[in-house]
């Protein structure tokens, strides 16, 4: 690795009630001012003061109500009920910001290609190249109800079909040549019409045929971001991410995926360097350690039982409420979760157990608590000790969940950012205006996507 | 009509390469930088500074490619190739102004009400209020193509099917009582949850079980704009519209139709002053009758003949290189044009001719000139005459097209709307922040859009 290796600094938000921490909004701390746009153009300008490199939003097409099959407790106690487009709020944040780059979900499973795809080319050309796209497959059945369908597709299945999805998006966003446009009035000439292509798809899954309706941005196209942590999740991250978020419990276990993950990206023909590896972080950082302790200790009592119980079914697309806490999962039933594998696989993994039971899930994933992801905790050089120990093995960067909003990132950026700066493990200011700019990458060359062998 | 009795003053907008008026790409004046978001947030502050109710974004999901089933002469000539999101462009459009309305297309054919309920929900949060929802069933085959589908739907099943997808996003946009919300972080509870609903609908083409994920906004719910031309269309207009957009050759017809579509709202049980009729029209207009039409001939250079007959078939979807052009459409043929009817019903009105040929579509469609809308030509005075007689006569207001950008709205906020505030027909300024506010329509309230009987 060379000396000039620096981290690459994420924000991960949520256009919900509030944010991945489902107690945040209880935070004495936390703006209620979630439906409006000042509330999040505030964070936006936050990050881009501590020179980000982005954020991105998570989305689900539901609110939580798979738990007793109703949305009452969730609703009662803010378990993520708001979920707003997400889309529309990072467009609001790319009007306040001039160099954040600019991340949203948008699900394979129940949005059309065609439309993703314009709808990231013409929000990269609005904020002049600082898009990004996070790819979800999305999660379950309350999705799918709201989206016509009977169940929620079965997990491998829709990582194929998301694979053909991505071939049509990218395949549009190469559709306009560079150079196809000339503009020329007194000619009237538009475009080269021979520099503009028709896709043409016909698939398994797609049909699409273009020309595609937007030309191409100052960064080429849209950033990649992937997410996937199961077997299959994985592989789907290592073919297509460019920016891969993950979650390792711990520095030893993120070695060694981090490592496999290097390889996968090897094997698919793709230089490891040039995707970046962000795992999942909440940093809470106060001018003492004490201090530092204080909050994590108020910001922990904002949990509730309920949080976790929810996500979980959300997450699982498994109703927690509907067998007793200790009864393992039977081999059919862990088959048969179509949700968030990751989860499954880390709740094993740390528990030991082939065959987990609710409780199991409760404990080790510690979803709908701070402890679900690692909590760096204490001053300011602390922190900045334990991202560095992680930097130099397990990553490239991190994707910082926030406790409460906006004080996480206004914190983070107050602290931690001047004594990463310090350590040259952040950079000073934006290398350019396009978010491939700042993650060091090349503007987006048509087909390059395309696997070589 | 009451004494008081003003305008709704609203701006036709695309996002593409052009206004409605392919040939104002070719103009002097017009700007070039169209793929960017400060083309578009000048327009919208020329728009405020005009006090304009609102503007809206007119939409296709295809660039137009019937005519000799090919795109390359409409990519050549710069027949609206681009197109980009326009709900994207809208919202950049509200972070630069703070009282004009917001609209834009999004089509019931080829998208999920639940997306579309979710997309312009969160715009009308992020706005305070301010968004509208312009309800299209979309065109042509290029279309359907794009988005997987062998054909269009035929004519009058998409108006059925749009009904529903209409009950389904109104639907949605009921589910959160305006009180719901609580968010009291000492007692945890965040919402009331018997004021948060289920949808539950199980239509003929939709399902979608809710509860919905976005709480009301300041207005209660976006406004609906629609512009059905055709019988079925008028009909779907007169159901849905708050704000209807038409296409009226002359005023004597204009009041004719007028007339007719009131009745239609009143035969739903609707009141039809709450439903704004705003024909298209052009405005070209100069600081002297004579440099008005200076500025007319060299506007109707710009135009070339491939802009109406690309125009054309895209419209109808029907190609204009299939048939002679002085052979007239059999029966059969014009029963199975599926895009724009209404264009189809006023060639045969104009024209006389039942089977009109496709000269008779050029000539009296004027498709692709600024002669496809009524052109109010002259000085300040002279242009404020024609609107007043207009709106006298059949209308609440205009739908403005540009013939180039952003020429038409500079020079219409600088030279009409002083004269039309003059005369107590325009607004002098926003009655209040809303969209509802500004077109006189109070806060949506939940279940109004229901049929009483």
């Amino acid at each position: 690795m060379s000396k000039t290796r620096q981290m690459t600094l994420v924000g991960f938000l949520q256009a919900q009630n509030c944010s991945n921490y489902v107690g945040s909004w209880r935070h004495p701390g936390s703006a209620t001012d979630f439906l409006g746009v000042e509330y999040y153009q505030r964070i936006a300008r936050s990050l881009e003061h501590g020179k980000f490199h982005m954020c991105f939003f998570d989305d689900r097409l539901a609110m939580p109500d798979i738990l007793g099959d109703s949305h009452i407790e969730a609703v009662r106690n803010g378990v993520r009920v708001v979920k707003m487009d997400p889309c529309t709020i990072l467009t609001c944040m790319g009007m306040a910001t001039k160099n954040l780059g600019l991340g949203s979900t948008y699900s394979t499973t129940y949005y059309e290609p065609f439309h993703v795809a314009r709808v990231f080319a013409t929000l990269d050309l609005m904020v002049g190249g600082r898009a990004a796209w996070n790819v979800v497959t999305s999660l379950n059945s309350s999705e799918a109800h709201n989206f016509g369908e009977a169940e929620h597709p079965e997990h491998d299945l829709r990582y194929d079909k998301a694979d053909e999805f991505m071939e049509v998006v990218l395949g549009h966003w190469d559709s306009w040549e560079d150079d196809a446009l000339v503009v020329d009035k007194d000619s009237g000439l538009f475009a080269h019409a021979e520099k503009v292509h028709k896709l043409g798809h016909q698939g398994r899954w797609f049909r699409s045929k273009g020309p595609f309706t937007v030309p191409r941005s100052p960064q080429g196209r849209p950033v990649i971001i992937q997410a996937g942590q199961s077997g299959r999740g994985r592989d789907f991250a290592a073919r297509w991410g460019e920016l891969v978020f993950c979650v390792y419990s711990s520095v030893e276990m993120g070695r060694k995926q981090y490592k496999a993950f290097k390889d996968q990206l090897a094997a698919y023909g793709r230089d490891p360097d040039s995707v970046r590896v962000c795992p999942a972080t909440y940093i809470i950082v106060g001018e003492t350690q004490s201090m530092a302790e204080d909050k994590r200790a108020l910001i922990d009592k904002m949990a509730k039982p309920i949080d976790a119980l929810a996500l979980l079914s959300e997450a699982l697309n498994f109703d927690f409420a509907s067998k007793p806490m200790d009864q393992p999962f039977t081999d059919e039933e862990l088959k048969n979760i179509s949700g968030l594998r990751g989860i499954l696989d880390r709740v094993i993994l740390l528990s030991g157990n082939k065959n987990p039971s609710l409780g199991d899930f409760v404990k080790y994933s510690k979803r709908g608590t701070i402890g679900e992801h690692p909590c760096f905790c204490g001053n300011a050089k602390q922190v900045a000790d334990q991202l560095e120990e992680w930097f130099n093995n397990c990553c490239d960067g991190f994707v910082f969940a926030a406790t409460e909003l906006p004080g996480t990132y206004e914190d983070i950026t107050r602290y931690v950012v001047p004594e990463l700066q310090r350590r040259g493990l952040h950079h000073k200011d934006y290398k350019g205006p396009t978010l491939r700019d700042n993650l060091d990458l090349p503007k987006a060359e048509i087909g390059d996507w395309r696997l070589k062998s």
